[in-house]
């Protein structure tokens, strides 16, 4: 049988076995496949990286986008940067927004994902509160008038297509956008095998916003399988959010959640100690005071 | 390279390159190796099952001793039933323990690991408060007259020498040796790859203990990575446990942790929405109704 796997990053990798190539093109900015896998189904590779799979999307787009939904207490206007497969948007639109905004930089992508992997979107593209833009995100949110209550920023990892999505002038945008009540999320990699990347963002996003908060859960897909995210804000603090507020809501909004629940949103803002000890010391962090995977 | 994957599991696995060949042989049980790695350093392998690493130890190794440790208010005798390492037994030491009792079947394991993973144990095979018994951790605990406030099973998956210790008859002798306020933890498997063998794990354990509690971290070396243990006891549930009460033991201990905080602990125990119905239901459980990872 067919394998796709990832590079070796700090000499490890995971393989998932492939039964079938669905699509393999070029677009203009990146090299797009799906394959069918055992593991996943149906999964999206962009330039050898995997970005989401039928079976386990639900894990990484519950826990981008619950976590500030839910740390917001009404979000009404919310921008996605990237997220073409629309999982993301998806999981917006379950809440009472007015609008939400989606900005992917890809067209084929978009294209792509609702053609062979619909059920990850559902019907978010065709929901009337959805204005999909096909473009530049940092271009978008640099030149915007526009105010947004929750900022997702769903992209590939900091190189190719979405090196600029973490920048220091991206953040600055955003938090003119998001005003003193906003708050945004990003991917922020894995702790296991980008521990220096995920530090990186967390610091940049210490420059712009005082809130700045890293999480994490399991997402199989991807390199080391332990993910993170990481929330900033001016003034919106995601670990303090009422687990019966988030319960309630999560009632309201009358979909079944697959990994996100009231007791994972606080779960997951507790980090191992080498973790704590790596985002709070930055530069004077010492590897060999603490033990470190993979390092 | 050289490289190690155990075998593929619903169509997916991790590999790990290799520098190096430091052990292969034949014991009484199981096939034992030991590579240098390039992510792991040196890690040991039964029977094609990777069991531990110098790099990681300290995140299984932690999860296993301190949650249940810290669920009893002192613990002064410890039974570790595997665990040939000495990993779990270096943790039990740094608690005020009278005894710790360690019953591994495959003596092949505790000399190899002294002589090629020698800072997994550390000084813990010299304590006095140790007692090292090589031999069937079943049949020892089911003719002990002793009492142990803690049993920790540090054991291969229920194949091989490990299976009788997976099995109902083993929880009822081990129910008897911890008396009401005891608390016995096993390591339960990859909730994401071996979601049947957990369910199976905790039903029986439900059979026997009034209280059992499952609890997950996650440890790079394992298929999955995502990690599950399962803790049961007459009356102690570990799920209550004050934060600050754990805080001031760690400090007690003076040994510093990788993983496991105080509020690591807390947060163990909040389960992904699919894993909690999946324990929850057991028998009845429909996977049609959540997304379930890789199955």
């Amino acid at each position: 049988m067919q394998e796709f796997a990832e590079p070796f990053r700090h000499g490890w990798r995971q393989t998932a076995q492939v039964r079938e190539v669905l699509y393999d093109g070029q677009s203009a900015f990146q090299h797009v496949q799906v394959f069918d896998t055992v593991p996943f189904g149906r999964m999206l590779v962009l330039d050898d990286a995997c970005q989401t799979s039928v079976r386990d999307e639900y894990i990484y787009h519950e826990m981008l986008t619950h976590v500030p939904m839910m740390a917001h207490p009404a979000p009404r206007r919310v921008l996605i940067i990237g997220g073409g497969d629309g999982g993301a948007l998806r999981r917006v639109l379950e809440y009472p927004v007015d609008k939400a905004t989606m900005v992917e930089i890809d067209g084929d992508v978009v294209d792509v994902s609702r053609k062979l992997l619909p059920e990850i979107a559902g019907s978010a593209f065709d929901d009337p509160r959805t204005e999909l833009l096909i473009g530049d995100g940092v271009a978008y949110l640099r030149d915007t008038t526009e105010h947004f209550d929750v900022i997702l920023v769903d992209s590939t990892d900091p190189v190719g297509p979405a090196v600029d999505l973490f920048g220091e002038t991206f953040y600055q945008h955003a938090r003119r956008a998001l005003g003193d009540n906003g708050i945004i999320v990003t991917q922020s990699g894995s702790p296991l095998v980008m521990l220096e990347e995920l530090q990186a963002a967390e610091a940049l996003m210490r420059r712009v916003f005082p809130i700045v908060k890293t999480y994490t859960c399991s997402i199989p897909l991807y390199p080391g399988v332990l993910w993170s995210f990481t929330a900033a804000s001016t003034r919106l603090d995601p670990t303090q959010v009422e687990p019966r507020n988030i319960a309630g809501r999560l009632l309201a909004n009358g979909q079944p959640t697959g990994w996100y629940t009231p007791a994972i949103h606080a779960a997951a803002f507790a980090l191992p100690n080498f973790l704590a000890a790596a985002l709070e010391t930055q530069a004077s962090y010492d590897p060999s005071a603490l033990p470190l995977p993979l390092y």
